[in-house]
């Protein structure tokens, strides 16, 4: 495989499921870290060669850019554990992973995003006025979650598959966005299986 | 493969993407349709049976039940033409249906959701309240495709690929939320040469 690297910011959740998937898997991969909160991502240098999104996380696979933190987990783990051999697996696989960013993700992880690093004070009204539903649809997310989860150890079929490093992400983190993980116990045994599998590495 | 039945409001992009998926392969697919605006995938049948997310679309497989439009795409379409062969195109088609479902979507397939069938006088003062953020959001997406569209054809290589069907669904129909395609050249042809395909099917 090409040299890998990966164009990330520390904090995002994003940006993490790449370097977990990667070290699930044993694959090297380098890190050019940039901070969002100084407009890192905006330069014409990065709109020009990494992303014209202005967005991260990207993944380098030699002289090729890859955005979408899910596209870069899916290239990496394509044919590997991570993704099921079952064709309607596999398919259910990407289900929960495209849920994960039209459902989970621009609630939970934005709420994160505006109260643990943009700061309550700060956020503009129209932010605020988007609150309570992100509360509601975060919430949702994590309570369809958890009944699935009921009596099962993994999203898809019996192993760990992209769809729960997902997930993951930005499900472990989600009460610096003020979301009660306590209510979900299905979620959180199911975070503590993620952290005992062998080769997983923390949130920096 | 087991029979298919698509569970789906005609006139939902996210519906049609797999129908034209399954066109386009020439996939036998059965239609079973429900109205989102009465409620009918809110019963507790619905519920219960076929989505507990309570959305549309959802493939059928025999008996098992797929919801989420790209994932769905993806079962009918793997190993087929629709994806390409080559590692790194296919997980770079994945990041278009992945930018597809965060940046596209929300914004150009909920204004056009808004204004061409709840219509402008119903809106909530939420929804009111999100409108200018949601045109800005779209009119950013559409930007970016004619951009990446500029001296190419197709999103990914130089065939059809799923990335141009899901994006084609909702961008075809942007008028109707109120974006001018004709603002974008080269997504206006690229809109042209989709429905050129053979076995192409319109929305309904």
């Amino acid at each position: 495989m090409d040299k890998l690297i990966l164009h990330e910011d520390p904090r995002s959740g994003n940006c993490y499921k790449i370097r977990l998937t990667a070290a699930l898997l044993g694959l090297p991969l380098e890190r050019k870290v940039y901070d969002i909160m100084k407009g890192e991502t905006r330069t014409p240098e990065f709109l020009g060669q990494v992303n014209s999104n202005g967005r991260i996380p990207v993944l380098q696979v030699g002289p090729r850019f890859l955005p979408e933190s899910n596209a870069a987990c899916w290239f990496l783990a394509e044919a590997s554990k991570l993704v099921p051999g079952e064709r309607f697996e596999r398919a259910d696989m990407l289900r929960w992973m495209f849920f994960e960013q039209y459902n989970h993700e621009p609630n939970i992880a934005t709420l994160r995003f505006w109260f643990a690093f943009v700061g309550a004070a700060n956020l503009t009204d129209q932010q605020r006025a988007q609150v309570p539903a992100k509360r509601i649809a975060g919430e949702d997310a994590l309570a369809l979650m958890d009944r699935h989860l009921a009596g099962r150890s993994w999203f898809v079929g019996d192993e760990c598959t992209l769809a729960d490093i997902s997930l993951y992400a930005y499900t472990h983190v989600a009460e610096a966005g003020g979301f009660r993980l306590h209510d979900h116990g299905n979620v959180c045994a199911w975070i503590d299986r993620i952290a005992e599998l062998p080769g997983f590495v923390a949130m920096d």
